[in-house]
């Protein structure tokens, strides 16, 4: 970009009106307005995308018999010029340019002259932006599915090591029966089995090109939007040019997606700071993933699982965002639809940020089998065995269930565990009872009785941590 | 039911302590706690799906040799009698008995004696609820479904219809081209063309059996999990019992393919009012699909559209109840997780009548192509054809845009559209312009020159409105 | 009402145009567009201030000489009798009649005739709705708030009577450093005071009277606007009648009260969860708040707490609807307002039945002393102490805490609090520690030393509640 | 800060521990953690309030004793350079160094040396955030509150103008009834001053000092709250340590005003955007309000109201993230709450320039009167007027208006307007039309004829305006 031409594109809107619509206009935009207007800040971060579709676009000209071979050469060359210009820092971004769509094609011409100018044939900036945030979210797309089976894998090989550890299962928070710790993990992992689905289905839902849509109606122009959607590795191209420009489905669906992940990530979290508690002391957190306090010297908070947690926020609230973003928008393009990116930008860099940070702490969490152990020994875990112990004698669920109870206020008032209480104790309660009752009133016995497909028995967890290990080899 | 039995049922919370549970109560729950937690005002709906599930988990204990032959037959005539008592209207829903769940077992056991209570022999509420919600939301996919097909339908068929009918194309509701009305319709379609993907993506997913997770960690019982699962129509077995129990992601799912298809249709809705109103009059909407004012006599309100796009709040409102509820819950069930139902139930509801409401309307819409004829004459919407042309003759578009701008600016000035400007007024901003310049001005050129896939020519509407069609046949 | 008139508008829609407004109408509303559009399901809720609102209207259409001193007796009384079927059950509320204006104006006429139908001059269902609901809403705050009171009075009866039991205070669920409980417990009380500040203003906002707004722009009839806001009690008449029938803010400011509300009490109840465990043990909620399980029979859930937390998401999800709704309506009244009130109804009912159950259950919490003690004796917590104790002694703040964190790593290493090292072992880390520093390391010494205004001293707190008592008695 | 230091500080997180609190940690922050874990990045923005703070807090320990005067003076001059540094832009944030009130810090002892340590005796970031986000946003509402004023200055001003100005009045985007364009425009006002209550409620009830809850529990040190309060100009200093390091309800709140705030306004900026099309034409927005369109040349887009419309998106997803956020947090602070900041910050900037857009354009929009009194004429605006005309001649309200039903039904078929039709055409509906009807079919009757407070007419709307300018004038 010479001197002079630079100079030109950055004189402020006071002075002159855009030149991309200009024409009818006595005035110029109000300065403030030409800020408060622009999306060049945000939307440069579209610049490869951008260039990518302008490279497509130049290409199927071409072919259409539109521009020359060698038009077509100069403008991939321009392009590609600004492309490295960008990623070396030294692109003079222009807000009076509006938007990362302007601004190229400024430098374009600035560049190789009027030639720059006929890039824009048969395309509109409509149909340019709706194709270059599909691009650039398959990308993300494509970035965030490796990290999330990443996590997964995490998940599943610290799941098959500790498929024999035993912890309480919870209700309510309260102690229920015992389970795994193994087949805990893997709870977490079928919630991002689904999760992935779901990303995947985002991404098959928004790979149609609407390149061709031009402004809102198509265009004039011979193109060729095969040409272009195969170009840009696009499914095929979109059925409709109105809704092409106007609907954003697919970034809500996006945010939907994250907004379930980071639910499940909540969640995560949630127990992960329960069982870093003193309290709990389930596990240890690597120091390396906690931070400690400016005023108590002894404090390692889990950090990294307390900001996912909080961070489910600004992703429900993106999620709110372009919903409310898109209500009763009459067709096609409206102005509003440039918020569509700061809700989408800032959730994908949430959910990578937060799956890669979950990525690398969940393989180097600790457990503390000692701790989970005596915690579930407490708290009457394995009333439940004892009622089905009393049906197997023949007894009717609802009135084992009754026996167990009444046991288990007697534990609570003698501050015995069932499995402390001896055989004339617990006769009290049922005269079904007899001596081989201990062999179900211990933990061992009671997960490993859960013995089927998807219950908390160490072989059941073992097999399926190996199940979800050959699922995340066939993605 | 006995009378006697009947009354003890009846019993308020206030006199005893829950059969179920009471166990190891010292004092009955408080009666307004009673009512406070109870679910079986709204969760009754589920009885259907309960009752469903009792039967193939009976099924299942019988083949397991858990049940004898005799006591399966008992517990299922007793279910049906007891879903035929129900659907009468003649079932004595009880408060005291909490749920769907205690009520519908409280009325077996009433029924058939001590048999009835090993009904409930490995499983627990917390898998009976997971699989009776999923075997409802199924049996609501599977309702909705093909209303949205229906709705569908009709819009392709008017589409078809008004192929020919030119209208303005807006952006920022400023008329910008000239459009079909049918190309307009169509953009409609393809929304729900992929509301309906994701409806079923999400029936996809849903579609995993729960029942066997009993409380949290299996069941000590040899169940056969593939049984019921196969019984219940069901795809397979879900993978993990903890995960079955806690998590609610299809329900959130389901809420945000709600909330985009209800985002299309307020869309719809908004173009359906402005069309209807005095400055536009582009449709007529029969008048059984409006109503009158109590004071203006003269009115004629468009109410399904409006109510339409007010429900939409309705919608998004549950979404973020859903995402809000299970934000940050430790595993496994909580009692939080009662209220999943209420928003999953409205919203169902919502969409269904919605879609009914709109499926009926849609085909009833009266097109006036006079008045949108002629709306789409004024406001310079072939300006952009102009511009085509001149690049067609040889300028660059970006200059072209310029020279039509100032046309334009022109045309405001002395109150004329293009295609009514002299020859020689046309000629001051562009020596290149020549008589052939009015081809293109004309509305039916501008709208047949877009002749590509996805473009507003009539051509490609009638073949967009036959794939679209053809795309209903296959679903 | 006769049996003939009332069988007269109990036609359905399907015969005949709705009386209201179908003199323009050619053919009836379709049967389901009736029941679709029809509020009269929910909104006959607003019936008595309907009535109130009407009995007022009369009185100043009287004042004002467009009634009788005849006619409008027999409105009242005529209205009185209505009001009486309705509460006791007697009212046959018609669906084709709309909502609750409608039917009590038709059931009027038909008890009393022509004069009925003279009740509705000079105002319109959209002033009559938006007064009604500002009424009802006004008397629901007016009985929430003293609800409200009583939950606070509980927690600071609760609070004075605990001032001195020492717990630990935690950051990011770590043992931060001691408090009390009564301190922790004043804590709530503080967001609830704020909360009813927002209540109170809340109500100040909305207690103007839109009556005499009419449609949309006032009416023709000498009304005296001041009559009715001053015979209803309102502060006075609103300013602008487009204003007053279209906009609903103070429905989602009530929302939004409601939200952080409940906001404040899903922390309460995290807490009251968390203490209930088997890993806190802090307190006991009595057995008439919590219910048991159908599987598990040991299990004690604090169902209240859990049932309050997930009840944010319905009061959250209902505030986003009204936003939702209300985004974008031009002005004035559109069909969409309808949906104004199942939100507004249901965030009233959740968020009155929730401090019920709290109000009822905080005083009967019962505190486990001994528990609370041994976990802040536990993890360290009075390392701030120690801290401070240290730069009493003259080492910077940020050195001290240096020296704390490295008497902390090795009583991690060695299983020793700091209470527990001897005096040898702490000198390790610094020469300035002497024998005095056992002072410091005790709990009480700890809490009693953060002795000044907002600090967990017990002194403060029994001062703190005394204040918190005393701005109770103020309202 | 000397070199030496400087570049110790910028060390990474992989070769050091942080110096605030890393004594007992054994392993340094993951560095990718450390990034995902720091705030600087957004929280610099409170720079300024963090000094202010500590200077009061630095003052306040010098009274107190634990500071001589010279230290004081030392850590308020190094504060007051570190302060012009940052406004100069030549302050090396650091990442490493976590967030705003640690980079301040080190700064401090890098330039004092030792005495800058002391600085944090007494407090702790956790009371010193909550200290600086308050006195931020209070700063922020006090620099909003006055463009909020202009805005409804201009307003008021242009209704003034436009008090005569008569236009249709909708519901339901159908023609209603006549109303003057000045009290369209204060209908807005109205909303905007409840909008300005709002915001003084939040701020004062954010306006207390909770500087000297230190980390959770207060301080053992003699601080002398109601000093710092003063000093720092809050009301007073808040009641409950606990409760002032964790609750954010000042930031719901605020946010909570922010969306009511952006409903008004994306309601305004629907209808400007209404008004501006082509199927409207009631008024100009000025060119440097507008901008146009890269392909259409004949465009001019009112994207200033479009994209405030937009952004209320952003605001209701700000409130969703903030009420996520805080759900079930227990008490005292957690790291959740860093993601406090953000929204906040973006719902302040958001709603500034919204209001500041707007308050420089509504006074620069331009009124079209014979479009509004044209479709004013059409559509039997006055409707109403002949129903009430026939009830002075005695005829009851519900009888008269389906007369007028009739009449405009008639009207309809014979593309009549009311005023338009002879009086035998009038009389077939009713004997009682006579030649009198024609006075009030006329559109200045029917505004002048709605005359009380806050009706249309003319007079009324003069004096509703110099009311409200008057109360602008006592805030």
């Amino acid at each position: 970009m010479s001197k002079n031409e630079n100079s030109e594109t950055n004189k402020t809107a006071a002075t002159q009106t855009n030149q991309a619509w200009g024409g009818r206009f006595n005035e110029p935009v109000d300065d403030f307005v030409a800020r408060f207007t622009a999306s060049v800040n945000f939307d440069q971060r579209l610049y490869r995308q951008d260039i990518q579709g302008s490279v497509a676009h130049a290409s199927m000209l071409c072919e259409a018999g539109v521009l020359t071979d060698v038009e077509r050469d100069q403008i991939i060359l321009g392009l590609q010029e600004i492309e490295a210009q960008i990623e070396a820092g030294d692109f003079p971004w222009s807000v009076v340019l509006e938007d990362v769509h302007m601004n190229i094609e400024a430098a374009l011409t600035a560049k190789i002259g009027i030639v720059g100018k006929k890039l824009h044939t048969g395309r509109s900036r409509n149909d340019q932006v709706a194709t270059d945030i599909r691009l650039w979210l398959r990308d993300q797309i494509d970035h965030i599915a490796p990290i999330l089976t990443r996590l997964q894998d995490g998940l599943i090989g610290l799941a098959a090591q500790e498929a024999n550890t035993i912890m309480p299962g919870f209700t309510h928070l309260q102690t229920a029966q015992p389970v795994t710790f193994g087949h805990h993990l893997l709870a977490w992992n079928e919630m991002f089995e689904r999760d992935f689905s779901r990303l995947q289905d985002c991404r098959k839902r928004l790979n149609q090109s609407p390149l061709g849509a031009a402004a809102l109606a198509g265009t004039t122009y011979p193109i060729d939007r095969q040409f272009t959607a195969q170009a840009l590795a696009f499914d095929k191209p979109t059925e409709n040019s109105l809704d092409s420009v106007s609907d954003r489905d697919f970034a809500i669906e996006f945010c939907a997606f994250a907004s379930i992940l980071m639910t499940h990530m909540s969640r995560m979290s949630e127990e992960l700071v329960l069982w870093t508690s003193a309290q709990f002391q389930f596990i240890y957190l690597p120091d390396r993933f906690c931070t400690g306090s400016s005023i108590m010297p002894q404090k390692k908070n889990p950090d990294v699982p307390e900001l996912v947690r909080g961070k489910t926020g600004r992703v429900n609230g993106h999620l709110i965002s372009l919903l409310t973003l898109m209500k009763s928008q009459p067709l096609a393009y409206n102005k509003d639809n440039q918020e569509d990116k700061e809700p989408l930008f800032d959730t994908v860099d949430t959910v990578r940020d937060c799956l890669r940070a979950f990525a690398d702490m969940i393989p180097a969490i600790e457990s503390r089998p000692d701790m989970m152990y005596e915690a579930a020994r407490r708290g009457f875990s394995t009333a439940t065995d004892l009622a089905d112990y009393l049906v197997r004698k023949g007894i009717a669920f609802r009135d084992s269930h009754e026996i167990v109870g009444k046991s288990v206020a007697y534990g609570l008032a003698e501050n015995k565990d069932l499995s402390e209480m001896s055989l004339e104790e617990l006769q009290q309660f049922s005269t079904e009872i007899s001596a081989d009752v201990f062999d179900v009133l211990t933990l061992e016995g009671s997960v490993a009785a859960r013995d089927h497909l998807g219950g908390t028995a160490p072989a059941q967890v073992i097999a399926a941590a190996s199940r979800a290990k050959a699922r995340l080899g066939e993605r």
